[in-house]
Formats: structure tokens, sequence, C-alpha cells
């Protein structure tokens, strides 16, 4: 395969195109087919501007979907999509899919919930649309079914699957090519190599692939270097120029007619085409609305919204103090460095830090090895991700009380999809034997519960809490102590129990005064723990006032609440009644948080209104 | 390195032993240190018999600890242990290491529960035993928790894992493999290569390792070929005979003088020394108690015990029968063909069986893209290993409605440990939205479940049930429909209603049969599924007796029963009386199942009582 060959196609579509094809005439892949390598060119840079004006309104996944403008465009120029199936793993590069697949007047929307276009691929959402994800590594698994699908059906559809080198720290991920290296299954896969995954790129693989991208494609050929892919069964295709029409033509067209599995390895740069985002393409992997010419957060630009500190970086500024003082505290990431806060615990220990990749299973385990030999390792990991190590909480940590600490963020009703909030964290957990699971109700409660978690020693413990900008709160100079399984009362009442756990004990109190003026008295009590319940408080007031509503932001299914109703059963209490607000068992849809909790009935407004029907007042 | 050097020490240990040392000396480590070659040759045979007769007597995972003995002994030879620490992925190739740290007079105990040694390695049964598995592909992430901690507290102990060739399909081994590289840990990996799973290994990794261990490092050394491991920053060395004594302790002597991640590539026989064993090693690798002359199972030789076909072959016959009439259909496993049955589908359709390795993650998210494509994957995998796939089942399946059909056998109270038996499996099941989850009461019902779940096509559905032998009761010659969501009235009765799912509808019937005797009539319901409830069917009989036990082989943490409990709730019922029974929220302990559930006040016999206490009628 040589990389010198030009591809051009008249300047003619099957109508008879005569003038230079420009992105507004790219309504579907069939448009893009007709264009010369010229036009794809040019067409690209429009994509370019799109996307940057776009992100720059709405926020978005500027920096990978940069990179990956002219890789999209080919793979649909060769590929005879909708029938050739294209997969995006992890889907945060699959803006210019998008807009090139019939989505371009719609793509001004992106981000903007409800209503806008989703920053996901949503299967359905068009017929270009195959696999919705939001979680990394799990594409080539799902393009191995595509792939093996073609061959039970006798169709002839060809299976392609984009996946990032990120993505490729994860198992999952590795499971896939051991078993499509095996099965020779017939698939295409374009490993999307950008060195980063959201932060910086992690681990072995890295620093292959990486010494791999300075090996032509002829020098290994010369010196019969074995890739690790053809060790595992694949043919490897690259390093290939990742914004090189001709280059990537050439080898998608040839890949295109090779049977089996097959690798091209394609070298793309995040954030190209703007400066400020190709010199920190760890800050450009996602971000919020921006300024063009200068890159500056608009956010911070307006002055009348001061900028306060994140509630992630408050638990991780507790989590730095207490490790100055105490040198077995050890943190730990899965590829979330930045979107944790643990980048600044990373800088300040770095010896003391490990980002191990998109690997949560991997991560938990080794916790439970660090804890076994009694280092106080702290994972900082999404909620939502953290659900990948149900097993390795349940068999490798909590089996043994190994004290393994464990910081969630993002455990919250989010708008951006139900890949991305974390509301089953209370539930997954709390089906866990000997695991403690906290959640506090507000940043100088999740401060103080970093420091309870580093001081638990008798088995795993859990502070779940949502992320993003924070209320600015002032925070304790001093640490003071959490006892596990202690709920607070905030406020006593005679008429109804309001018994919330995490950041709806905020709508709890407003909800308290709301009726403290029609008349209604309540207690409110902060939960702290789904487990161990403080059940002696819990039954002590719910008797008292004989109604109770629960409040979390967590599915309904097996939650608080739940817990809640098992207590009172284990206790043979019945004549409560019991009204549990939560999230509904459903995928959180993409929306404000505001609008979803209304939807979900869990909002201040409607503790006020169920607290009035309880109560027989209203 | 050669390994042609002969390793010999005085025959004599600091107590100035002469006589030639035996098993019967070898009480720690220490004493194996003393032996010569020669010894060491010996003991391991007599090792060997131990091995034979005990697993003879009380079953167990003979295969692969046959495979082990030398090298077993090697290891405790050349490290320093217990202050070197040795972690055994899965511990199923343990049991030489039980017999000589300490455990020889127990080990005729092993697998005779309750009381007996564990079959397992329990973390703190002794010194020597220092993190729990029972799960595959967990070791080297452990592993490299405690050689990252020597590093933090600058201890200068050595970490060993040795890890099976079969663990090497899992991903997370690979999330291991790949952080430690790239952060250059200290550490020993003993990689067992025996071919096999705990069926015959699969994957493009193992036919990697065939190739591997057909050259010698000699040659590669010559020939200049880097292997994986390599690649990803360690130091390979190997393929080294696994039954050579002076082989495995010169090699294991030389690694433990080199700094950073390494990798010893060990070939060992499973089943080795028994003819039989050798020769079907997939059966052999955990086998009930046999006839050593003949290998026949001592169940098979009792003519006063019918041999029933098990319970999971049931639920494969259904599928196969299924599958000669639907093409479409296509079976799924995760390293478990023979203990799930499919073994039998993987004959009969080669071509539409996939055993994906120890990769329940990958398995599931395969299983989606073939279902998005409109085939009918029916991914059969023990219920303690699905977890493994939990956010995969929320994330690549529930999200798209994607019809992928789950079998889980082995949900159940098992009496060997809590790392195999399935009771978080409506828990954890019943969190994820769009998801049907059912339990048959019996085989005949089983059988007819694999038809409804192979039917259903509107999103994922899973079927768990027990593992084993089964009833020998009569299945159906013809399927029937089984309608989702709807509960079956086994029994009408006035007092009380019984409200199990699963097997423990059987104790429910037999419970009735009890009271009805006291004169307490009960009303029995086989609810059937634990999502979605069948609420009117429960509500209707919930109410006309106000009085309910419910039953489950599950956790009572977020389970059917609290799914019972959730459903009052949601339709503002008090007043009823509800007693939950079922797992207590903790590990299984190591025990007979029939103790474990009178433990858990669970069975037949605690069902009447609890009945008799609710109706005030005892």
């Amino acid at each position: 395969m040589t990389s010198t060959m030009s591809v051009s196609k008249p300047n003619a579509n099957g109508n008879g195109h005569a003038n230079k094809i420009t992105l507004k005439d790219i309504n579907s892949p069939k448009d893009l087919r007709a264009c010369s390598v010229e036009e794809l060119t040019s067409i690209a840079e429009e994509v370019r501007q799109l996307l940057i004006t776009t992100c720059a309104a709405n926020g978005g996944h500027i920096g990978a979907n940069l990179g990956v403008v002219e890789l999209t465009m080919a793979i649909h120029y060769v590929f005879n999509t909708p029938k050739d199936k294209v997969i995006f793993d992890t889907s945060h590069q699959a803006y210019t899919h998008k807009i090139i697949t019939g989505r371009r007047e719609q793509f001004p929307t992106l981000c903007k919930y409800p209503g806008g276009l989703s920053r996901f691929i949503v299967r359905g959402e068009n017929e270009y649309d195959l696999f919705s994800a939001g979680h990394a590594s799990t594409g080539l698994s799902a393009a191995m079914g595509f792939a093996e699908a073609a061959k039970h059906k006798e169709a002839d559809y060809q299976t392609v699957c984009v996946v990032g080198d990120g993505a490729l720290t994860g198992g999952m991920a590795y499971e896939a090519l051991n078993n499509m290296g095996y099965n020779q299954t017939d698939i295409n896969i374009i490993l999307n190599d950008n060195k980063m995954g959201i932060s910086h790129n992690v681990g072995a693989m890295f620093e292959y692939l990486k010494r791999l991208s300075e090996v032509s494609t002829d020098d290994r050929a010369r010196r019969a270097i074995g890739t690790i892919f053809e060790k595992l069964g694949f043919k490897y295709y690259g390093p290939v120029k990742g914004h090189d029409f001709n280059e990537l033509i050439h080898h998608l067209e040839e890949m295109k007619h090779i049977k089996g599995p097959k690798i091209l390895h394609v070298l793309t740069d995040k954030g190209l085409g703007v400066d400020y985002m190709e010199n920190d393409k760890a800050t450009w992997h996602e971000h919020a609305a921006f300024d063009i010419p200068t890159g500056i957060a608009k956010a911070k630009l307006d002055p009348t919204k001061p900028v306060h500190p994140s509630i992630e970086s408050i638990a991780t500024s507790a989590l730095i103090k207490l490790a100055e003082k105490d040198k077995t505290i050890v943190g730990l990431t899965a590829a979330m460095a930045a979107g944790t806060g643990m980048v600044k615990f990373g800088e300040k220990f770095p010896d003391r830090f490990y980002d191990v990749g998109i690997a949560e299973e991997h991560a938990i385990t080794f916790s439970a090895g660090l804890a076994a030999e009694g280092m106080k390792p702290v994972a900082n990991i999404y909620s939502p991700f953290m659900q990948r190590a149900f097993d390795q909480i349940m068999h490798d940590v909590a089996s043994m009380h190994l004290p393994v600490r464990m910081l969630l963020p993002k455990a919250a009703i989010t708008g951006d999809g139900w890949t991305q909030g974390g509301i089953l964290d209370l539930s997954y957990l709390r089906i866990i034997p000997n695991v403690v699971v906290a959640a506090p109700m507000n940043e100088n409660e999740l401060y103080h519960m970093v420091k309870m978690a580093v001081d638990y020693d008798k088995g795993p413990i859990a502070v779940r809490f949502p992320k993003g900008t924070g209320s600015g709160m002032a925070i304790d100079a001093e640490f003071k102590t959490i006892p596990i399984g202690k709920a607070e009362v905030l406020k006593e009442g005679k008429d109804i129990t309001l018994l919330a756990i995490g950041w709806p004990v905020q709508d709890a109190v407003k909800a308290a005064a709301e009726l403290e003026k029609k008349g209604i008295s309540a207690t409110v009590i902060n939960a702290r723990f789904a487990k161990p319940l403080d059940e002696e408080t819990i039954l002590k007031h719910v008797k008292q006032t004989g109604k109770v509503i629960t409040i979390e932001e967590n599915t309904l299914i097996g939650g608080f609440g739940s817990a809640v109703l098992e207590c009172l059963e284990r206790h043979g209490i019945k004549n409560v009644d019991v009204k549990r607000l939560g999230a509904a068992d459903g995928y959180i849809p993409f929306d404000t948080p505001a609008n979803i909790k209304k939807s979900f009935g869990m909002a201040m407004d409607d503790i006020v209104k169920q607290a009035e029907k309880m109560t027989g007042k209203h």
C-alpha cells in the first residue's frame, strides 16, 4: 500500500452538478460521493467552522470532533452508508457524521436541550445512527454484532467501527479484539489515534501506539515487525495521516475489499484548526460555550455571574488537604482526571496518583489490592461509569471488607442524557453487602464526608454527589466528624417527615419553609446514608408524624426510598403513609435538569404539593 | 537464560534433617525450602495423590490443580512467602498452595461444607491467603495493588501473581497489564498456560500463546521477535516446562532479581497424572466425587439415586429445539459452555454459537449488536458472572430496547461460597429500565420461559434459575405461551397470601399444604416476574387476605419483596401485613444450601411459622 496515489472524481454527480459543491449541498453522504478531493477539502473547512461556531455557542465535545472531520467524511465517501454500517465508539467524535448525514441545518441546536440535537449517537435518531453510546470502549463489541449478523443473514453490507485510542484502554475493547481476531470477523476498524483519551491518554498500549506511529508501513514490512493487532489475528494498516483525503480514501478503499478483521491506524489531531485547542487538548476535549477569538469560557466573561468552585473541586481540595498529612492516601481515577478534579491531586502528589485509563474494573480491584496492604485508596469515578465496577466492588472489595474509598461525582439528574447522569448508584451500591453509601446535602458536607471516607477503615465506603458549578457556599476551615450511619435532623415538626438524601435535602428544607407558611409543620431529616440507614432516627420521626415523604436524586427502583420501605417492613410498622419521590424507572431524557425533575414529580414544588395532599391541608 | 541448569540443595534444613523429606514434613513453605529437587519431585507426587483422593471423595477443581503442583511448590520454594505476596487469580489453582502452607491435614475436608476447607482462596484463611477470588481475571489488578503498596511503603517484599491463560480472555486482565506496563510496576506474573479456560480456551490471545509456546526463548531472541507482552512494557520469559522443578526454580530465581513488570510463561498440563483427566480436560476442570480407577461419577454408581437431567440442560434443550426452526437464534456464553449446557448448542449449531471467553461485558454488547440487526441472541451466563455486565445491559441493551435474551443459571443460594451463588440478580436487573426479569418455579416452567424469552422482541429479557441436578419432573411435549408480566395463582385462600418467585414457589406450595392442615387457608402465587410485576393479580390477593409473605432466593435488598413494597407504596396501600423472606444482606457462607436457607429464615418451615405468626393461629 502506498499513500501517494491521488483520488479524484469528475466534478459531477448524477444530477449533472456543475458548480463547486459546498457544505450546503451535502444533504446525505451520497452528495459527498459526487465531490472531488478539492471539494471535500473545502467542505471539511466549512464543517470545521460549523463545529466551532456551534460549540462556541452551545458547548460540546469540540476537541475530538475537530480531529475527525476528514476521517468521517472519507468513511462516508468510501463506504456505502447507510447500507454499510458505521458504529462510533463513545460518540464523542460523531458531530461531522451528524452534519453530513442530513442534520446540517439542525446542527446549531446541538446540546440545546430540550429539543436540540443530541451530542451523542442515539440509535434511530436517523438511519445512519445505529448504536447509542456515551460510555467508551463498547463500539467494537457492538460492531462485531453487526458484522456477524451480516454473515448469518448473508447480507453484503460492510461494518465499520471508529474507535479512539483512549477507548483501547478499556478491557471490553480488548475482549472484542480477542473475540474478533479468533472468529476472523469481517470488520473494518478505524483506530482514531489522537494520543488522547478525555485527558492525555495513558497506558502501555498508548505508549506502544506512539512508537508504532513513528514507523511507516513500508519500514515495518521490510523489518517484518508484527504489530500487536497482527498477533491477535488482524490485518493492520497504517499509520495514515488523518487529515489527508487522498491517503484516507486510498486506504479505506483498499481495506474495503479485504476480508476478515482489519485495523486502519489513523493519526489525527484533536482540536485541529484552532491554536488554543491544539495546545491544550485535555481542556478542549469538551468545553462549555466560549469566545472564539480568545477561547475564554463565556460564563467567565459575564461579570454578573460569579464563577464558584465546582462541586467536584471541593471534594478534591479536601482530599489534597488530607493527603498532605497522610502519606498512605493514594488517588485513582479512570480517565477522568480533569472532570473529577483529580488532576490537581496528581499535580500535587504525582507518585500517589494513578489514572488507569478507561478501566473502572481495574481501578477498583487495584484499589482493593492497595487497601489490602494498608494504603488508603480513593477512587474518584463518575457515578454512571462506576457501575462498570459493580462486580469488582462486590467480589474484590466488599467481600473482604477492604476499605476502598469511592467518590462518585455526577450522581445526579443531568440534562445530557442517560449515559451521563448517575441515578442508579444508591440502588446498585446498596445491594452489595458491607458497603457504606453516603450522600452529602451540599458542598460543605461533601468536604467533611471526604474526611469521613478517608477515616473509615472497616470496609468500602462510597460518597456520591453532583458535578458542576457549585453554590459558592462557605466551606468550614476545619474538618468535622460525621458519624457513619447517623442522619441529621434539620428541623422538627409534627405533621409530616421530609426524609431526603443528598442535594435534594436542600429542596426539602425549602419545601418545609413553604409548608410552614401554609400551616403545615414538617420534620426535615438529612439522611446522609442510604446504607446503613439511621433506623433509630428515621423510625422515631416517622412514627411521630405518621407520614413520610422520601426524596432522592436516584431511581425509585431499589433506591433510598425503598430502603426506608424495607426498614418499615423489617420493623413491622404499617399505618404509616409513605410517598417516595425520585427518578422514574426509565432513561433520563435530554432536557434541562429542572424540567426533568418536574417531570419526575420530585421538584421542590412537588414536595410541597405532596405534603399538602398527605396532610389533608390543601 | 538457559533451562538446563540443575538446582539442588544439600539434603538438610536448619534442624539437620537427615532422612528423606516427605509431604508429612511440610508444614510450611520453609520446610519445602530445605528439600532437594529429588525430594520436591517425590513430594509433588504425594501432593498429586492427596489431590486425587480428596477430590475423588469430595469433588472439586481437580483438573487445574493437578496441573500446577510443581509450579506452586516452586513458587513457594523460590519466593520468601508469606513475606513475599502470592496472589492466585480465580483460585481454581490453589489447592497445592493450601496443602503446603499448613493445611495438609485439613485438606481432606476440602469442599465439605460447613466446616471444611474452602476450595477457593479466602483472604485471611491463613497468612498465605491474601486475596479472595472466585471470579476470574481479577488477580493482576489486585496484585498490582500489593506491588504498588510495597513501593509506597518502601517495603521489600516481592509480589507474585499466578494467572491462567483462560483469565487472559477477560478485559480486566488486559486493563491491569496496560496499567502495569505503563507504571513499570515491580511485579512477577506467572502465566499458567494450560491451553484451557474452564473449557477449551478461546480467543486470539489463546491462539497467539499457542504459537508463542512453540518458539523457544533462544529462537525468539535470535529472530528479535517481540512478544505482545514486551510491546506492552513487560519482560517476557519462557516458555518454560511447568512440571520440571529445575527449569521452574532456575527461571523464578532469575526473575526474582529483575526489577519491573515481568511475565514467566509456564506450560502446564491440566489433569496431569490421571489419563482420563488429561484426555478430557473440560470435563475434569471441576468434577463431583468420582471413582478413581474409572473416573465415573460416584452419583452414577449409586443405583438408588436416579440421575436426572440438570436444570440448565432443560433450558439448553428448549433453546436447541427452538433454534432448529429459527435460524436467527444465536447462542452465546462466556467460558461457561459446559456449565451452562451450551456446549450441546454449539455442537448442534457451530456457526451460530459463540464462546467469547471470560468476557461477560463483551458478550452482552456483542449480543446487542446482533439484536440490532435482527438476530435473536441468547446469552447464557451464570448469574454471579452476569453482574459483570451490569453497565452493558444498562448502556448497550436496555437503553435501545434491544431484545437480548439472557439466561442466568446459578441464580440460587449455593453452598460453595459467595462468588458462586447468584442472589443479587433480581435486584440489579430490576434497577435497569426496560428489562423483563423472570424466574420459573421449576424445570417445566423454565422450558417454556426459554420459548417466552426467544419470542419476546420488545427489549431485553432475563430468565434466572438454579443450576444442578434436576427433579426429574416431566417436561411438556409442546411449548406453551407464558404471557409477559402475568403471575399465576396456584391456590386461592382467605387468610394469607404466599407470594413467591422462582424455585421457592415450590416451598410456598408445600407450606400452604402444611398450613391447610393447621386450619390456615393460604393463597399461593407464582409471581414469575420481578419486573414487570403483575400488579393487578398481586394487589387483588394481597387486599383480599390483608397479609402477604414474599419469598425469593435473592437478597432482601432491592429484590422481589422490595418490588412488592414499592408497588404497595405506589398504590397508596397500607394496613397490609408484609413479611419478606429471602437472603440476608451479607455474603453467602460456605455451607449446605439447606442450612443457609434455614439461617436466612426462608426455608419451607419458616414460611409456615411466619404465616402462623401473622395469622395469629399458632
